[in-house]
């Protein structure tokens, strides 16, 4: 067949395991990081967390930022998520490295994740 | 620390890569399979399809089987998700291998594969 047809992603799906490494740019268009993996209600298949890393993009390490899903928006021009961060947003944002205790994703967590970003639970 | 703290799942969420290779039950607690991946709606975020591989199990080979997310229960009792499949049901059912031609996932695909397992799009 001529055309190659790709399993991993179609005009509006994506699969999970193509969703992991995508890259995550702020609307200026820079590149920001990638997406490690999501969280996702288990019952529901709601995406709820994008765990994002920023490489030291922004001189912020390697660790693991969860941030509320609909903070993404997918962008076809650019082939991955846009988020409106910057630096100064991620300072003091939730986060955790390889070696902390790793969040509970519990009501409280949720709520300051949500809060701290300013959005909407 | 004594409590040993889990990233990759809490009661409610999981990772994307964690569902990635998560056991597939029948409703009598049969393993059927595993998880591969999920095909996820970019913009929403929320699970489309659960690809599943049956790994020969029930004969039907190494093909992956694209079945509709709500088709599948989430079972904290077996850790890992129930759906109510077998071999007959997968018999004709939609699926492709690895040198296949991969599914599009458009329009047509969904109704097809939403019909087969008779469940509403």
């Amino acid at each position: 067949m001529a055309e190659s047809i790709n399993t991993d992603e179609t005009r509006e799906l994506i699969a999970s395991s193509k969703v992991e490494g995508t890259a995550v740019y702020d609307p200026e268009g820079e590149r920001l990081g990638t997406i490690t993996n999501f969280m996702v209600d288990k019952r529901s298949g709601k995406a709820e967390y994008a765990v994002l890393q920023f490489g030291g993009f922004l001189g912020v390490g390697a660790d693991y930022y969860p941030v509320p899903w609909q903070m993404l928006s997918y962008s076809t021009d650019h082939g991955g998520y846009v988020v409106d961060l910057d630096k100064d947003m991620l300072e003091d944002a939730p986060r955790y490295g390889n070696d902390d205790a790793a969040p509970q994703y519990d009501a409280d967590y949720d709520r300051a994740v949500y809060t701290y970003y300013g959005v909407t639970y």
